[in-house]
């Protein structure tokens, strides 16, 4: 199991330098609501003005949606110990719904919290939970069905517009902002994002702002498929490796690089504490799988789960600030045989765990039969269901089968229950899926579960590509996000082969942004294309310095340019190291441009003067060649 | 310029290990035709037998594709400095229809070959070429259509059946052989690979062999859309880095990771001497794009540029045996305008140098009013086109316009010209381009170019991600792929910012084969999943170096396995890193099975049974769910 190492607490005050700092020529902005405690992050990246010889002008600064939380901000003074800025308690209180607790209602949070010999390890500010007062309901789905506009909705809306806000008036941008049409398979994505659009959504069930009133740290986002496309990280030291120390700062590694939302898929010792500190410092919303921790507490034994500790263990974490939980209530025992045939059975630990305890007991799912008490805890501090998809196929051979749309086919009818309940849900899909099948997963997604959001973990959409399945499920996600998925699940290059270290998770997470973006461009998500535009202004212009801070990674980019150029006057050079002066096509073409210009005459014309002066001859040559058609 | 290193001579005898040595639990098999001398090669990976646990099962040899030429195999000397077997001189002189020329014919082959001051970097064992006796044409598309099936044709029939050769009658591979329906767009994929089918294919135009009569050293492949999906890479020194032992030694590398092509993109000094030490000891088809060396020898003027060198410079090359050129002959003047409101204007090499000589000559295209004439230099050695994309988007925002698919027009005026000389033509595809536009460019080549092999560049389906362009390019070649490009070029992380190290070239190859395979799994290709599931059955059953061997690059899967457990012991674990023993959901699964076994009876009837126990019990429970629906 593992070790917590004596300089735990120490080491925990600080993040790595690699962490926090700045990215390239870029500074955080704030975009501030319709009151001054809504201020709605971004990044802002500068740019060079465009040289003499390609025509001087200035180029506009580059607002991007930023994941990076307060870890990249200077001014914000970062002290892990005393956990990020409290952002949303002011909002949670004013609505009067909730009331505070005197400590931890689960009998496993206050027998961790009173434990002397964890003080060490523990967090030392934890406050008191809320809940919500009885009778309420906190869930940001019920406000927005009483037409409430929570500041959580208007700061998603804020922040789903950063490549519009401030642009639209300045004439700068204007060639930026230039877009093709997208293809939107049935999502209906407005020319602006609203608060009032964002709590329509909400209200319909087509999307969630997963904010627990115990996480006031969270920067809100939504998860929806009229919304960008969002990535999902994980965490979780298992038996086998990692500690606390570095689960806290995968986590702020995961939001520097574009990761929106964290699952801590925790399964060793202490998880309980380890959760602890990173809710206490993230910024974006958490997510965990319960039935893990439950399983500890009887361990390891699935046959010894009860609901008792399991809904002792879903308090416990709601009280704690976790914003959704991955629920297997879809693994019905009638499900499990249809997996007998399969080639790898069931894949998903959950799905596994709960089908083990079926078998053994000869009962239904637990989690299926208790789903109104869990929709009961859920609505008492906000938590959305991930309804997990246990029986996910965990092969090609294995996609699209009955064991995975029935299960699916129960999730919807979940979903309708949790809506009773006016708890957000999404709905987990898969997996292993070869591409000419993908799609069918989420036509009948949004059929069978009612366009709640669909959020799915890769597809794979090849199983041979052990070290390189970030790659093989990005394809996968590419593709799912485009015809409507909203959340994609990373996968690391060490998926099925080993833990992931941060270079791994770097690599998923920037891996799936690309997924993401040419999702939402291909969706004609408005604005997704400013940055494109932007980074093929600054390549055609050689600005080398712009064509880093404009990339999703901008330190890698500038890291494999200096490789073959490492001067700092390569930076400004007219050419790159790929074909050297001569052959470059982009010096090519602006010499194109300036001859046009040497002959006192558009390009256009002199090309058209250039015609009709040789267009006799051409059309004798022309009229050879046709005529062997 | 690149400097030649005194010991070069030296250095190119032999290839470094890395490059060599046999991959892992893997041997290289041949599978003869109908006469001895055709003799395919496949790499057969072995299997351990699935333990008892499992139910104790012998697991068949997989018999999979290989690109990787003599180089890995062990009973081969590989001897650089006298090049690879020579394995199709044979049937070349028997067809009678070439004559063996006293020398080169080219002025500047002759030049080069005559050169004292060259015999350090000179390949020593250079033949005479050969060339088509008068009035002959010596065209794979040629004999097709004289209803002749080659040598060439028979191997490629054999090699594209790897998986399903010999393994039909025995019943180890019947649950292996189970696969998804594909959605082939149009494409139509017969259930084996005959020679008469790769006949028939080449005779219609809809596949291309490239295999020139002076490159004897090829093993033949087959490029179009009813086979499987290609992969093309890239090498050349530039006049920035790198030098011709360092491409030798790539080509190689690129070979063993499963490049399926490769062009030979060379632009600096000596570029006729590294040629010809790539073309004697590749086994894969050689590309190259012969306008790069006429603009040298015109000192990188492009206006200096004439028919007169070019034509020099195309037999020179058809005489050392280059297998396919791009020729950029559909870049009209007419055209050129259409690219000035570009944001990054032309960006294709060759498409610029032709602009720029037509803008500079107020002519039209040389190569373009030369066409024919090119026809006769390529039937005369089986040289195929590769119609070039000379105006192909450099970004998302100049896709799919007017000066694109203008040319697109073009190059299908010019493969109809070519296929009156029985010239084979595959069309060379963009580029940049978002994910709902790829559909149309792949719709569009197959109307415009009569279905002549679609060869694409990604393309890249955002241009926000430098350092990671293999993967952005990838997304879009799998399902550019899948809608039926014959041949994707490989893009390797470094695209935009510098020239690809090994380690690049690797990463780039591997990140294309998943693309490639991708796109054979969802076309329905034959056998494409084989792979796929003998790797699903060993994972299931913790056969870890099965599951090494299995994958598309064994050497990494390994390596990122022994990261997080590195002992022999873990590989015969039942569990992996990633959960730990008692989450590994593979174990629950097989405890479920184990279950119901020591009850006697089948997991599909023990579940019966329990849920029939249960049943009245279920339905009461399950009936207050409903009813809230």
């Amino acid at each position: 199991m593992s070790a917590i190492p004596d300089d735990f607490i120490q080491k925990t005050t600080s993040l790595s330098e690699e962490v926090t700092r700045p990215f390239y020529n870029s500074r955080k902005i704030y975009i501030e609501g319709s009151r001054p405690d809504i201020r709605v992050p971004m990044r802002e990246i500068s740019q060079e003005p465009t040289s003499a010889s390609f025509g001087e002008e200035e180029n506009p600064p580059i607002p991007v949606y930023d994941t990076s939380g307060p870890f990249t901000d200077p001014e914000q003074k970062i002290d892990l110990m005393q956990g990020m800025p409290d952002l949303r308690s002011g909002w949670i209180s004013e609505r009067g719904d909730t009331e505070q607790l005197e400590g931890p209602t689960s009998e496993f949070g206050s027998a961790r919290q009173s434990d002397p010999t964890l003080a060490n390890l523990r967090f030392e500010h934890i406050q008191a939970p809320r809940r919500a007062r009885p009778g309420s309901n906190v869930t940001q789905m019920h406000y927005a069905r009483q037409g409430i506009i929570t500041p959580e909705m208007e700061y998603v809306a804020i922040r789903e517009n950063c490549h519009l806000q401030a642009l639209r008036e300045d004439p700068r941008y204007t060639k930026l902002l230039r877009q093709h049409a997208g293809q939107a398979f049935g999502a209906s994505i407005p020319d602006e994002i609203t608060p009032e659009f964002v709590r329509s959504e909400l209200a319909a069930g087509r999307a969630i702002i997963p904010a627990n009133i115990n996480h006031p740290e969270l920067e809100p986002m939504i998860i929806g498929r009229n919304f960008r496309v969002k990535v999902n990280t994980n965490i979780g030291n298992s038996a086998i490796t990692s500690s606390i120390e570095e689960e806290v700062e995968k986590m702020a590694w995961s939001a520097r690089w574009g990761g929106d939302t964290l699952m801590d898929l925790s399964t060793g010792n202490n998880i309980h504490e380890t959760r602890e500190w990173i809710l206490r410092n993230a910024p974006m919303p958490i997510g965990t799988v319960p039935i893990y921790q439950a399983l500890e507490k009887v361990n390891g034994k699935a046959e010894d789960l009860s609901w008792e500790i399991m809904r002792d263990t879903l308090i416990e974490q709601a009280e704690q600030g976790v914003d959704y939980f991955t629920i297997h209530a879809g693994v019905l025992l009638r499900y499990v045989p249809l997996t007998a045939e399969r080639v790898t059975g069931i894949v998903s630990r959950g799905g596994s765990i709960l089908a083990k305890w079926c078998l053994a007991r000869h009962q239904e799912n637990f989690l299926y039969t208790h789903f109104e008490e869990i929709c009961e805890i859920m609505k008492a501090y906000d938590v959305a269901f991930s309804l997990g998809d246990g029986l996910r196929p965990g092969c090609l051979a294995d996609a699209n089968d009955a064991a995975q749309f029935g299960e699916l086919e129960t999730l919807g009818e979940l979903t309708k229950i949790a809506w009773e309940h006016d708890v957000q849900v999404m709905i987990e899909g898969p997996g292993h899926v070869p591409m000419q099948m993908i799609k069918e997963n989420m036509d009948k997604e949004l059929e069978d579960c009612f366009e709640a959001p669909f959020y799915t973990l890769g597809p794979l959409v090849t199983d041979i590509s052990p070290g390189y399945d970030h790659f093989s499920s990005g394809i996968g996600a590419a593709q799912i996000g485009w015809y409507g998925t909203a959340m994609l699940c990373y996968v690391t290059p060490k998926e099925h082969l080993g833990l992931p270290n941060k270079a791994d998770v770097r690599e998923g997470i920037i891996t799936y942004k690309i997924a993401a973006h040419a999702a939402d461009l291909a969706k004609g998500f408005p604005g997704a294309q400013v940055q494109d535009n932007a980074m093929s202004k600054a390549r055609f212009e050689f600005r080398w310095d712009d064509q880093f801070a404009l990339s999703l990674d901008p330190e890698r980019a500038k890291e494999f340019h200096d490789e073959t150029l490492p001067h700092q006057a390569h930076k400004v050079a007219h050419f790159c190291s790929m074909c050297g002066p001569h052959f470059c096509s982009m010096k090519i073409t602006q010499d194109v441009r300036e001859y046009a210009r040497t002959q006192g005459v558009s390009e256009g014309e002199a090309l058209q003067q250039g015609m009709e002066e040789k267009a006799v001859e051409f059309k004798r040559q022309g009229a050879e060649l046709y005529k062997k058609l």
